[in-house]
């Protein structure tokens, strides 16, 4: 068992998440008595960085789903081994933006790729390190659309071409996943204002990180 | 079942593998009854010759041993979804400089990667596409070594920087493979010269075409 405590956020498009892991890395820099890794996915090394650059530039069907899936896996993998299972094993709180979870969603129950495979990668490639706690930012895919809207940026333009029903898929899928670990997933009603948010995160984590401090 | 042949190439540094599959593509477009495909590993196609980049650019220790399996099978994958596949399904005669072997080599035997793992990516990740013959040029590292030495390039630097030992590993490997499926390995003695191993190559490769072409 690490001393560190891993947790990481999940989330479809304009749910906050970008800007909940910086209250978060904020507030754990107050509360953690360690180090405070944050890191993302794909990415995080630099190798993973230069694998991030192959999954999130050129044309929309670049690689197929399960391309993709080995992808994030190598580039989860080297974050893994070179950046968090260190972080942990120093007792640091790791926070990822995104980890396993979005590969089951987004390659697995949304990209068709067989759970089984994704199963296994997950459990065989990743050194065996699994988060200890997961929050899940849920939110209505309309309030999402209707956030990024008016952005004018390329999330927005992202959000519209997969459509609608594309990330009500992806939200239902990550509300399975929830259902299916309730002892990992704190799942968090993200239609509400930041602040809201960020409470309701950090009054669900207070207990278990007092717990992970007391072991 | 395809109506395409699909044949690759395996060996260690210095076995002729470069020449052999120039004559053998040659010998093919005379002797095939359809298109002659060539290819390589990793790379072949766009997206997998960028992640031959990641794979053969860097540091020597750049990425572990099981990292570097996610990516070849990432590249891999593309090369049989994109050119291989397609390409058998239309009858032609693939050629490919490596394939799955050398990942079983290289990063499994070699490496340390678990076979399971790789057993289960070459089994579940490539469409089950598995070749009909592979041609192993087996060479003493020895006289690999000799015949680098010399050449003054980064062939000759690779390989005395792995060491003699490394190099009798990866033959060890090479032949243990050979000696499971007899069936599809044709195992060729790199040691002559490079006539009379294209003429060994293709009298063991005759008759086995005859009988695809006749099937």
């Amino acid at each position: 068992m690490s001393r560190g405590l891993f947790i990481t956020l999940e989330g479809g498009d304009g749910c906050g998440k970008s800007s909940q892991i910086l209250l978060l890395r904020n507030w754990l820099e107050q509360n953690w008595h360690g180090k405070v890794c944050l890191t993302r996915e794909p990415g995080g090394t630099i190798g993973a960085e230069e694998i991030r650059r192959l999954l999130v530039t050129g044309a929309e069907n670049r690689w197929d789903a399960l391309t993709e899936a080995l992808l994030m896996t190598s580039a989860r993998r080297d974050n893994v081994v070179r950046l968090i299972k260190p972080a942990l094993e120093a007792g640091e709180a790791v926070l990822s933006d995104r980890f396993f979870d979005s590969t089951a969603v987004y390659q697995g129950f949304v990209g068709g790729v067989d759970a089984e495979i994704v199963a296994f990668l997950n459990a065989r490639c990743l050194e065996g390190v699994v988060p200890d706690i997961t929050i899940l930012l849920d939110l209505d895919p309309k309030i999402g659309l209707a956030r990024v809207a008016g952005r004018g940026d390329s999330d927005e333009l992202r959000f519209e071409e997969k459509g609608i029903a594309f990330h009500e898929k992806l939200r239902e899928a990550y509300l399975k996943l929830a259902a299916a670990e309730p002892e990992r997933f704190i799942t968090i009603d993200a239609s509400q204002d930041e602040n809201a948010v960020h409470q309701e995160i950090i009054t669900a984590l207070k207990p278990r990180i007092d717990s992970a401090l007391a072991s």
